[in-house]
């Protein structure tokens, strides 16, 4: 049965992004790399991992994640993720404001939803048919399908950091029992994969 | 070489202790249960791991780990440890007020160090000899030696729940990079080793 999985790097002490997000450095400050270091220095050890990531038939992603909120959009602003973004299926951008679906090249396409986190969930399920749906993110975004109970399974990359401040996953989600279904890791991230109990 | 180590269990969100801890409830309302579940139902699975935890040659705990803080010593009262308590070596405890050394059954002595982290892990030290010195908790007295920089490594015990207030491990303790050393766990648990870099 398809799945709603939600992948996540989070610091030790539980942080997904640093203070004063901006367009140039959507993780915020002085937390990229620390966070995400062994997607550069160990790619080779992990592409099991990351295939994983985005091997959704759709994804739900946070306006903050698809480009920055500064009021109005700046339609000729496509996004952080390039031409070819990573996702190659169609992806639900949770907005406030409204615009036009944009087709980017390998199979992207982004679609702006304003009716909220459900309502974005539901045309996921309808366009993934019998594939899982993925909550891309940010922490903001995967904190409010946790809170309503919407995620399955839970995927968790701590990096070996503390960090201090920032936006935090696992957020005023309320109490939440898991169970991790595999526990594996580098010098440089641990990887739980985390069931969501109802 | 004798190193410093650190014990602690936590929940995903960083959680060591719920909220209202008190001489009944040490751990704090709600948390102690779902934390600690795998000592309790798959003890035969940790033996090797709480071994460890007990292995040291003198150990540091704060005050409201040894009693409860409530302005004068209670002079009968000799800790929630009951009369032989799991540490069989000197345990050094932070306290505001001295009062004279307990000697327990099974080789745990408590004594009572008013003039700081520093002086009593110096006094551990002395003892412990070539063997390790724990700092055995709670929270903020891991966290105080952790930003002080005096762990040598720290060995988190992930219960797979999100508990959203209480008491945090990793709080107020700076920027720190650390580099797991192990990473194996249950359904009920993560055992995690990391070696705090300096």
């Amino acid at each position: 049965m398809s799945k709603v999985y939600c992948d996540m790097a989070m610091s030790l002490d539980g942080y997904a992004a640093g203070p004063h997000q901006s367009k140039d450095n959507p993780f915020g400050e002085n937390i990229f790399d620390r966070l995400l270091r062994w997607r550069f220095e160990e790619a080779d050890q992990h592409t099991t991992v990351v295939d994983k990531i985005t091997d959704a038939g759709a994804f739900i992603m946070g306006r903050n994640m698809f480009g920055p909120d500064r009021g109005d959009w700046d339609l000729d602003w496509t996004g952080w993720w390039g031409d070819n973004p990573p996702y190659h299926a169609p992806v639900f951008v949770l907005a406030h404001r409204t615009r036009p679906s944009i087709t980017m090249e390998g199979g992207t396409v982004f679609h702006f939803v304003t009716d909220g986190i459900h309502a974005a969930l539901e045309q996921a399920r309808a366009v993934a048919g019998d594939r899982d749906v993925s909550i891309a993110g940010g922490a903001h975004t995967a904190n409010q399908y946790l809170a309503a109970g919407l995620i399955d399974e839970l995927r968790l990359h701590i990096a070996p950091i503390v960090v201090g401040h920032g936006e935090r996953l696992l957020a005023d989600v309320g109490s939440i029992d898991l169970t991790p279904l595999d526990v594996h890791g580098t010098k440089l991230v641990t990887h739980i994969t985390y069931r969501v109990n109802r």
